[in-house]
């Protein structure tokens, strides 16, 4: 499985690979400020629930070098000033999108190590290593899922993919998409019906990349198609992230999920939901608890900047739905295979 | 209700509001020829089952106008080989595209007309006049449709819309977005929820701008949001088109259709498909039989002539699914509301 540079750190910036770009440019850009961080996550240059918790992570790292810069040379600001400072850095990285627990948990991990650490280390130095250890163990984290995931699909066969869950979504190793490239590896015939995933095409021009370099057989429908496409063909399965799980399984996800989850249902498709453990939020008993984004109504609205709609028209734009447990047929994470008792 | 000028017969050729261009530019093309027609019909510069219908029998005309002129001055052609010239025409006009039963219904009953006409009459007169007929009569339809269907929506409320059901689909009335036309102007306050209809956008383009005009108010959403605007939404009704409708109750129609009644079902929304008697064919007993016309990949691939996806990319894309009887609440024609059983 090919690891794709979706967050670094270097040089003291975190370099992530610019996905509003893809998939005509290929452009990597270093940020340098806590600013451009929560640009970044905003708009969506870095996305996917695992890579945004490590592009906070990052962010995190890179306030904590910010803050050690502006100290006087040779005397080191006291510990607890450092942590309040830095505390509220992270918290407006990890309200930069507030449906993916991951940020706010990236965020919060890389807090409580600084606080940890107390006096006599470099908080800087701290929040760095913990940020690298976050990357290191999402990486981790995907070929632990990959590796239970695959035994899941049949020896050739066909899934649907929504959204993009590819090693773009992630620190580069991928959440369900990584399924199906560890079934490859593992000499499987995979074809993916890739949906589309408006508004922002994440499918069409994110998971169609990543398969093309893949050399992994696709073809791109429209997200109204899926149902269609199950009735008509044999899918053995529908793959898709999470956002964000509730301790009863209630899953939020790229919207679009939740119909394909009727769907599947219907034409008796298992329906597989893929995502480490840090996508699950035990403190939420349901997902009618989960905070649902509502994004900007011009990405429904307009294309490359040109309005599709008559001048004055609205749009409801919310970017995600939550799945009910009971529509799930198993979720995987690293820990294994859990399917819905 | 403003009647729409979607198709007219106009000194001799017929004029089309042309489908493409909107919401952006409202622009009339004259078609002059046979192949005109038929490339209106195949690229959508007209488009709604029954507005085909209305644009293959003026298509028919004008092919019985130009057999017509090509026939010595004073000599008129004998009756049996004029049929036949135009009957070949005809056939090249209904196959334009396969799935909307009303184009071919439509040729045929013009073709029907020239030949019962038979010797002593002009072909291209009788071909005109029924061409007329048939527009006549689809805005007589409209009007029975939107009469019997205003009855189910409720004095204030809101449905959900899916692909273009306007006067735009017709011949300039509408279908099941006629309903909401009728529901206001009896003094309903009726919120359309605007499915943009993936991947040619009649909803965002042409169901919008319809709704605009007529002071409407409305949000256009992706198709992918429909199921969870239900379940986070009271809505009261989907209201759909059919382009064919089998013997059994199966409804074709835009793809996206059947994910928004696996949705209402789910949900407990009213689920009605609006479409005049010519859109029912007797003559296949399931959906099962019904052609599904499979349209090019590259409106799903691109945007306005620009790729969105990577190079090489595929795709699938069936312009229509086919909804089971079993997930609708009623049939709506101009014969009036019938509920499943």
């Amino acid at each position: 499985m090919e690891i794709l540079e979706t967050v670094r750190w270097r040089e003291g910036k975190v370099r992530i690979l610019d996905q509003t770009l893809l998939p005509e440019r290929e452009v990597y850009s270093d940020l340098e400020t806590v600013e451009e961080i929560i640009q970044a996550i905003a708009t969506l240059a870095v996305r996917g629930a695992p890579a945004i918790g490590v592009a906070g992570a990052y962010g995190v790292a890179l306030a904590a070098a910010e803050i050690a810069a502006r100290c006087e040379p040779g005397l080191p600001p006291e510990p607890a000033d450092f942590a309040e400072s830095l505390a509220r850095r992270a918290e407006l990285i990890a309200k930069a999108r507030p449906t993916a627990v991951n940020l706010q948990w990236a965020c919060d991990r890389v807090m409580k190590a600084v606080r940890e650490a107390g006096a006599g280390v470099s908080s800087a130095r701290v929040a760095l290593t913990e940020a690298d250890r976050i990357l290191a163990e999402d990486l981790a984290l995907s070929r632990r899922m990959a590796s239970h995931g695959a035994t899941l699909l049949p020896e050739k066969g066909r899934v649907v993919s929504h959204c993009n869950t590819g090693g773009l979504a992630t620190g580069g190793g991928g959440t369900a998409l990584s399924l199906v490239f560890e079934a490859v590896a593992q000499g499987k015939e995979i074809f993916v019906h890739v949906d589309e995933t408006r508004p922002l095409l994440q499918g069409a021009r994110l998971t169609a990349w990543e398969l093309a370099r893949a050399g992994i057989p696709y073809a791109v429908q429209c997200d109204g198609a899926a149902a269609w496409l199950m009735k008509t063909h044999r899918i053995d399965a529908v793959l898709v992230g999470a956002d964000r799980i509730a301790a009863n399984g209630d899953t939020a996800n790229k919207i679009g999920t939740l119909h394909l989850a009727l769907a599947a249902r219907e034409y008796g498709v298992p329906f597989y939901v893929v995502a480490p453990s840090s996508s699950f939020d035990g403190s939420l008993a349901s997902g009618d608890l989960i905070p649902i984004e509502e994004r900007p109504e011009h990405e429904v609205l307009s294309w490359a900047g040109r309005s599709v709609t008559p001048a004055g028209a609205r749009a409801w734009n919310p970017a995600f739905d939550v799945t009910p447990a009971r529509l799930i047929t198993a979720w995987v994470s690293e820990e294994g295979v859990e399917r819905r008792t």
